[in-house]
């Protein structure tokens, strides 16, 4: 068997997620049927973060083993042909050391979430951003921002389904910043708990919104209690951008 | 009468074009049926320019002529609720003077064309950039483009459909850049002939590709003959996105 290192970039909209579900399609089942249609053995697909329904990547990272001799190039192009017409496409592959694994050995992930801050709605950007009408102060939500970056309890911020041992998590960043009428939101952090991006961005809209008080938000952290959570962001508006690795410099 | 000036922001994916058309629905009819929902009276609206089907805009200018007493805000705001769910959104409404014509008036227009430069297909960026996945030498490209630039007969690059009078037109810009993965197409001018920016963006693709020389550019331009034409690039990257008007700066 030879490991292989994915680079995977989805439009999220019409998955149940990244991964496998018995009730609709999936990511994971999308690049599982393509391979299997390619190399006529089962594999399966590991991936650095599972991502929900309407979540899109730029470059999520997974691996599957292959017991069949392929170049990395012939497989990326006979997947990309064979995911059609799936928004799903493979843009790196390579051949990985067997211990390499995509979500076990990886040290870091990255988020960006898109904000569309403007009153018309959205035409080529639907299902791509969150549309928030109410103008927003970026500069608020960005120093409201810091107070959840570092170690913390971040219960508040975490889905009832969230399945991580502990809601104790290191947010590494968080920053907000606007380009027209655009905010972006960019999150990093060793790993995330379920609904921890979109959530704490529900958050940061209402600072942004002048709803909530800047120190709202690390009131709301402190309160450790999900009853606490103003909002939850979208879906669509959340992009899975980079996950890191010990051997990336 | 009262006339409102629009700017129209569109993903012409599902329409047969702006122009209203007997056998397809368009941008102009989705305009048109919100604003008689919305005023239950008949308007007919003009626009800066004609986009094919495919063709985006991120700031198409229209106008329409209004009996009904509204303000513009109302007005935008009553539209944009009723053409949903079509991809077509109101981003400025204003009163202008019964002299002003969104075409007639117009002075200037700014296309882009988005090129992806990449193997994998296309996910988020569907119907959205043409995929070119042979490398293309953008600077070739922009340094070809300079040839067509000023005061030419633009016969080659006209679509056998085009209505203008004449093929001589000015070109003021044709500039290509690249940012990663994305070659833009920058194309200015007082007015273009039908196709004129894709039939231009589809030679400097086989200049970029290598398959024509540099001066292929100026020598197919100098046939004057739609035969000399080697490319005529797919709609779906194209946007028109800006006109301009001799009361602007």
């Amino acid at each position: 068997m030879t490991r292989f290192a994915l680079t995977l970039e989805f439009d999220g909209t019409p998955f149940y997620g990244l991964q496998r579900q018995k009730d609709g399609p999936s990511v994971q089942q999308a690049v599982e049927d393509a391979a299997f249609r390619v190399l006529g053995e089962e594999v399966r697909l590991h991936s650095a973060g599972r991502t929900d329904t309407g979540v899109h990547a730029l470059a999520m990272r997974s691996h599957m083993d292959i017991a069949k001799d392929i170049k990395p190039f012939r497989l990326m192009e006979a997947l990309n042909a064979h995911l059609r017409p799936d928004p799903v496409a493979v843009t790196q592959c390579e051949v990985v050391p067997d211990d390499w694994h995509a979500r076990f050995s990886c040290i870091g992930r990255a988020y960006v979430y898109r904000i569309a801050n403007r009153r018309a709605p959205l035409t080529l950007d639907r299902d791509r951003l969150w549309l928030v009408p109410q103008e927003l102060d970026h500069e608020a939500m960005h120093r409201a921002a810091q107070a959840l970056v570092g170690l913390h309890d971040f219960t508040t911020f975490r889905s009832v389904h969230c399945q991580s041992d502990s809601p104790v998590k290191t947010l590494d960043r968080l920053d907000v910043e606007r380009e027209g009428e655009e905010v972006r939101i960019h999150a990093e952090a060793r790993s995330f708990l379920h609904h921890q991006v979109r959530s704490m961005v529900g958050c940061l809209a209402l600072v942004g919104m002048g709803r909530w008080r800047e120190e709202q938000l690390a009131e709301a952290l402190a309160a450790r209690d999900r009853q606490a959570l103003g909002l939850n962001a979208p879906s669509a508006g959340l992009y899975f951008v980079r996950a890191v690795y010990p051997e990336d410099d």
